[in-house]
């Protein structure tokens, strides 16, 4: 096999497209008011959307990056609501190949959300169950699934580690995300206010904080 | 397992939501400029990505969305450049079982790559080769990937038989979608103009074409 003739003029150095895009964002956003230690985190969701002005409506806790590779390091699961989620994370960035778990095909679903009037999505958050306890939650899709969570937390469930909510979406998801960041007792969390969010947005998140090095 | 106590107040019908939401949509966003058999294409892109002024950026081919869905509607594959693309596809849209490959996991990427002087994404558009022709391909990550299929079929490829074509990004992705509107002879094709794009983007024009329904 061999390479089609070259015709365009185009970066084809994969680690040099990065270095290129980070350069170009750093530039151009301004993160100033995001703490010091997620900066990297925000450049990464920030060259998944392909839109600097996203730093605007970012939204990230103190204690959200600490506490979210503190969790990792320590081998806690990353639960998600959407599989294209699981299919982001980078395995190799994981420290210790931690689980990544999305129940939206688990069979037990379908009868689950039509028993508790929901939707699917927030119905496979509640069979998380004893694995939500110190996780590393990622939610890039359902605003129903934010909710339900918020809604599971209240009601007593032992919380995550650090939540990543960022629903997308014109039905709930500026309202879901909110809720997130209004919740007492506060969970560390990163967020994205308004319309905007997605899982490409979540699985760069997870693989920022799932390690350090660019 | 019980339901957790509702106390946040949001809609929990998932056909309900989606048809608030497609509605919300259609007040706000302007598609007047796109072929009207793209309409329902251009409302699940927008869908997907939260921002209604997506629609501006959104090009689409007159000859895009029947292209597409007479080829599908024939049993051709689709092909990908990113795996959150193929995770993305609902299956049970696809009317023949269609094929959905990412092949850029293929153990003989690393070296194709290193050899061809470009990145993995690129390289592994070069292993589709044969079902390239008459397939529906969707680029919904890496700029390189586009250049490098245009390259190929500069080089004499036969065609697919429609092009989403929306790599995200900072370095090389408008470029590229701009060579992807001017390439001569014209490939039925859908894009997003600028830096957005990605595989939420891609994914949901292919679950769009793949049926009708809403």
């Amino acid at each position: 096999m061999k390479a089609p003739t070259r015709r365009y003029d185009y970066e084809t150095d994969g680690a040099e497209i990065y270095r290129q895009s980070f350069a170009t964002i750093r530039a151009e956003a301004d993160a100033a008011h995001l703490p010091a230690d997620a900066e990297k985190v925000a450049v990464r969701i920030i060259h998944a959307s392909g839109q600097v002005d996203l730093a605007a409506d970012l939204r990230i806790t103190d204690d959200f990056v600490a506490a979210a590779r503190t969790a990792l390091a320590a081998g806690a699961p990353i639960l998600t609501d959407a599989n294209m989620v699981a299919s982001g994370v980078t395995r190799a960035r994981l420290p210790r190949d931690n689980d990544v778990v999305c129940l939206l095909r688990d069979e037990r679903v379908p009868l689950l959300a039509k028993e508790f009037g929901t939707t699917r999505s927030a119905a496979a958050v509640s069979l998380w169950g004893e694995r939500l306890a110190g996780s590393v939650v990622a939610i890039g899709n359902a605003p129903t699934a934010l909710f339900h969570l918020l809604e599971l937390l209240a009601d007593g469930a032992a919380p995550p580690a650090a939540v990543i909510g960022v629903p997308v979406g014109f039905i709930g998801a500026a309202e879901s995300k909110e809720a997130l960041e209004s919740y007492a007792p506060r969970v560390p969390h990163l967020t994205v206010r308004g319309r905007r969010g997605g899982s490409a947005m979540a699985a760069s998140a997870l693989n920022a904080i799932a390690q350090e090095a660019e």
